[in-house]
């Protein structure tokens, strides 16, 4: 490959933007390390006047962005408009079927349909790359499918969602309840007007998809993923987690276990010396075991302008390079199917916080339950007293499975002297 | 490219070995993922009969390392044999100068020979990759060189040294002083017997070379680097570090400066807030200051059979598919100088511990030391009495300019009051 490499932008939102701007800016940087100039050439977006910060007027403007995969002076489809479905995914296949590479920092998209993308790239011998689809300006895709490419993955986790991260953060350091902390992150634009994609874990949940594939070499199974938010985690839980000596954090974690590859999206209670509990605010944060390279832990800005520019740029300069890897690691006849081992085979430890009424027996009825169910209770703590009213009652078990757990639970929450639904946050022994 | 890949390794020691049996382990998994057979054909060391935990007794044996660079059977040679010069450094250039892709760990010979070595290999168009070089299985370089090539890079520092970082933390947890601590890493096979290439920087500084020249884009000059090693911290340093809310580090640092690139390895009173404080033990860690991409942290062991293997078999997997970016990361015309700010222009907080008799005026004549060279002192501590006896005072400042400082000191050094050579330690904003 040499001669100009010629880039079609999908999408001039924030980081549309800020792509044609880095490209501007370090156009220079850029030739000298492939040895090609790099330039915008089309773009695809609603409002031609609108001020981006960076003049594209000589560049040739869609109303459709599918038709770039059409545009011979377009070698390189960068798509950044978003969603699982629609224009971005009939632009992606028709770039691909146009034998462009695609540069694309959809999740969405990828999580559910990256598998079938990814064949249809490998069939026609084009790349279709995407580090900016998972934490950001980290470079993960890049770590796990090159630099850790000799390796044996045994788990991976991670926090994938800055803000969920920024709110469980401000929450621990302010004392404030999740509603009022979320309603000031929406206004310092951390969070959506309609936050669920964020704080239900489902962006999460696309991110850990991805990285799953890629770190076990097997097809995509975003709905083979447990997924629970941050909406029940209180205020109260975040201070029993500081006395316990943890720190709640939402963690994507996919992981090699006797019933197959596990993958779950759920608040974690992680142990105040494991290095990720330290990762605050609006960073995310990687962690990869695996052999022989032993632990990896890769941590940045997980969104943003900047760090997502960085990636779509990075892999642009990939393409530049003729760089080709398999899109997720391995060529898809080598993909293990994507099935993920059922919930109910996980196996771990787990806090659980009862709010109840304050009268002898209620601790030997809880203790029961656990004891039918086989689960071997590690602490359980009852500080405040009030005769008047419900007071919550903590317990942390030790390792078990989570069917048993679930069992115990659901006779628990059926006590009379329990007054409000259980809360379980799961312990991980990182 | 295409067909097999045939490797020829220079030296059997922990890490060839280690590099022969992931390449045996992963032989599938290797070829799947570049889509070639990766077989190790050739080997140089010196006795044949020792068992490494591999079978090479199929491989042509080459008692004269050098000779790899002319087996016909040999495309790529990874030197594993270490040392700045002699046989490590002629074979590779003499691999380079057969067109032969090389892959080396050699931190030293790059640190020293580096620029010289990269134009070889770009006018004879052959890929030299170093991953190994520098923090272990950690692929920073890959991290610098791709992952993050948009980015303009303000600052890189890092924990360079696994056994640097093992003594400090273990002197902490313990309250041991160096000398003990040192011995115990020893017998654990953690440090050498002449432990001076790491306790007294070295080591840290031909990795901060390479890692500078890759983030800046310029020759190396590891010449220009200020070294000093870690022999000189106390126990007592190690608590006061504590008590002002630090934790002190071996750092290499290289930045951006007013006066050009700095580049700095010594020890560093590092605020608890920073992540890298908490980097402990024989972990490594990389953190990159750069725009648009923000903080980029990256964690892991730095030395080591699996670590260093891993990064080895990655630059394997890059030639095998053909993967080549520039050495440096730039084409060597296009790198600056490789010249250093002067140390007595690097700017920044201190920490000074004197040891003094206690008797009144003391203080004072250390205060007008400062005065008089323009350092403006945050804190002063003299907590023990001890008429009988020299106690320690603890001087913080704000940030000055180290010329001034080195004069303060050499006039403190020099009273009758001051009963030791003052210590002093720099202090990191990170």
């Amino acid at each position: 490959m040499s001669g100009d490499l010629r880039i079609g932008i999908a999408g001039l939102g924030t980081v549309g933007g800020g792509v044609a701007k880095l490209l501007r800016d370090q156009a220079d940087l850029l030739a000298a390390r492939c040895g090609r100039t790099i330039r915008v050439t089309a773009v695809a977006a609603r409002d031609k006047a609108k001020d981006r910060g960076v003049d594209l007027s000589a560049c040739r403007w869609h109303d459709d962005a599918r038709a770039l995969a059409g545009d011979p002076d377009v070698d390189v489809v960068v798509e950044l408009i978003g969603g699982s479905d629609g224009v971005a995914r009939e632009l992606i296949e028709a770039a691909i079927a146009a034998g462009k590479p695609v540069v694309t920092a959809n999740k969405a998209l990828l999580a559910l349909h990256g598998t079938v993308l990814a064949k249809a790239a490998e069939t026609a011998g084009v790349p279709l790359a995407y580090e900016a689809a998972v934490a950001g300006g980290i470079p993960v895709i890049k770590a796990l499918r090159e630099g850790l490419a000799a390796n044996r993955v045994k788990r991976v986790h991670g926090i994938l969602n800055g803000t969920c991260n920024y709110i469980l953060t401000t929450m621990r350091e302010t004392g404030r309840e999740f509603a009022d902390v979320l309603a000031d992150a929406q206004k310092l634009g951390y969070a959506e007007a309609d936050p669920s994609f964020d704080v239900d874990g489902i962006d999460a949940a696309h991110k850990l998809a991805i990285l799953s594939s890629v770190a076990f070499g097997r097809e995509l199974d975003f709905a083979g993923i447990h997924v629970e938010g941050i909406r029940h985690v209180s205020a109260l839980d975040l201070a029993f987690a500081e006395q316990l000596g943890y720190r709640i954090k939402l963690l994507g974690i996919a992981g090699v276990t006797d019933h197959g590859i596990e993958q779950r999206v759920h608040p974690c209670m992680v142990p105040l010396a494991a290095p990720i509990a330290h990762v605050e605010g609006v960073f995310n944060a990687v962690f990869v075991e695996a052999e022989p390279v032993g632990n990896v832990l890769l941590t940045g800005r997980g969104a943003g302008e900047g760090p997502t520019a960085s990636a779509v740029v990075a892999d642009i300069l990939d393409i530049a390079r003729g760089h080709h890897a398999p899109v997720l690691g391995l060529p898809p006849s080598r993909l293990a199917p994507g099935e993920t081992a059922p919930m109910g085979r996980h196996y771990g430890a787990y806090y659980i916080r009862l709010m109840v009424k304050d009268q002898p027996g209620v601790i030997a009825d809880v203790a029961a339950a656990f004891r039918d169910n086989a689960v071997s209770m590690e602490s359980v703590l009852q500080q405040a007293r009030d005769p008047s009213g419900p007071v919550p009652v903590v317990i942390t078990t030790h390792e078990t499975e989570e069917a048993g757990m679930m069992r115990a639970i659901q006779r628990i929450a059926a006590l009379g002297s329990v007054v409000e639904p259980p809360r379980l946050i799961r312990i991980e022994a990182l």
